[in-house]
């Protein structure tokens, strides 16, 4: 059901953790979610603390939820809290609305393909890694 | 398969109990977890409410969710409670975003051993005797 | 509101460990909760499995939630499947109804002071730890 | 926080799919929990079902729960199957009792460094994989 293959979600994973080296960041935790919201793979990096799977599963997922990357929720979330509350309710607490998932797209506005979530640094950064994994399978990153 | 034994944790409850009695603070329940999250002692003092267990549990789950003692938590929940709430949602409702959750690590910035947390007086009170808890046993405190 | 002072249940944990160690069991994990079903104190013995302080506490929640010891529930199970099933919905999953959830008793019959869960060995060892806990403090124990 | 490392887990999976692929194996999930329960790693091979991980995670939740493998869940199902459903309602479904869990120990009868779960071939395939996985990084296998 999914075009992100394992393969692709490895190289996601790899790039990310080399660009957290290069910006010396947190030990970190990725999650690869196809387009249906599903783990593909996940990554937690020795010392990332034991709710990073969860919280880096949730950024994806809210990503997907949406349409577009956790920029947009966390936005969100400061004009109409409302929203972004009901949205964790209806997800059964399942999205995570900070920045730092980003969608996979086939180009510009193009077919998802998935997201990536990533937890353990600052939001901002969390997201600059993730979108150096997109960089890396040549897809393009919608970050919201 | 936790480095926190239960004679640890029953010294740290006895210490912090100890911190409770010379400060003359109300009566306290202390929840110490290990580092995967479960509990490895409980001891709720006469006449400490119903749901003491949870919030004290709650304050330690905190911590070890995000690597770092729930005054971090606290802080969020003010500059960006959004996200404080989906931790909330993603964990279960296993958090409790308020000072009482503290580490206990190996050293400064070393080896987290477990969490413990506290709850009955007020916050800053209730992390006090999670301090002394810590300090009884030799290892070092991470309040957030 | 509750009879069952911390000290007591310090008592009962000590006596269950001890008649743990007498009879050779696996590390044991022993919930005491008062007569409104909340935890007064829970100890987990090094090597003690990370859901033991569930089933512990399930098991005496399970005790007072049908006021009279889980054996009785054990056989439930066997007769009337539905039942059982329907309490543990009912409860959000708060119960374990196999033996070794023990009803503390002021006299046979008498008032219901609290309960002892505990997990670890088989369910007729942890039930025999129970007991010999609840004879520490002098009261009488209900198996079901 | 665990002795159980990102690059262990790594080799866990490789060994695992290699294991998939020697018996010809339907496409497998695998999921690396360290000894709190908490995911390291998991992967998703191409063609591998939408609710894999959950699964693959349950059984190496359950192994854990318990302090062996799921073979002993699953034989606990057919002699109590209260049991095994309580401890599923008390984990809030996060334990899959059939075999395919396996604690990683430190020798035999050694300190718990986490669990492997696998799904998406027979329970006994599934099994057969984890344990391959586990004998890549020379640790023992505890399959119940």
């Amino acid at each position: 059901m999914s075009k992100l293959t394992l393969s692709m979600a490895e190289k996601v994973i790899a790039a990310a953790f080399a660009k957290g080296a290069e910006l010396k960041l947190k030990p970190l935790t990725v999650a690869v979610l196809d387009a249906g919201g599903h783990l593909v793979a996940l990554s937690r990096q020795d010392g990332s603390s034991i709710m990073r799977p969860q919280i880096a599963s949730g950024k994806a997922y809210g990503a997907l939820a949406v349409g577009t990357g956790t920029r947009w929720l966390n936005a969100n979330a400061e004009t109409r809290p409302h929203f972004v509350q009901a949205l964790n309710g209806a997800s059964g607490g399942a999205i995570v609305p900070v920045p730092g998932g980003v969608l996979i797209r086939e180009g510009d506005g193009g077919e998802v393909l998935g997201a990536v979530g990533i937890s353990g640094d600052t939001s901002d950064n969390d997201e600059a890694a993730a979108v150096a994994g997109i960089e890396a399978i040549g897809k393009t990153s919608d970050c919201g």
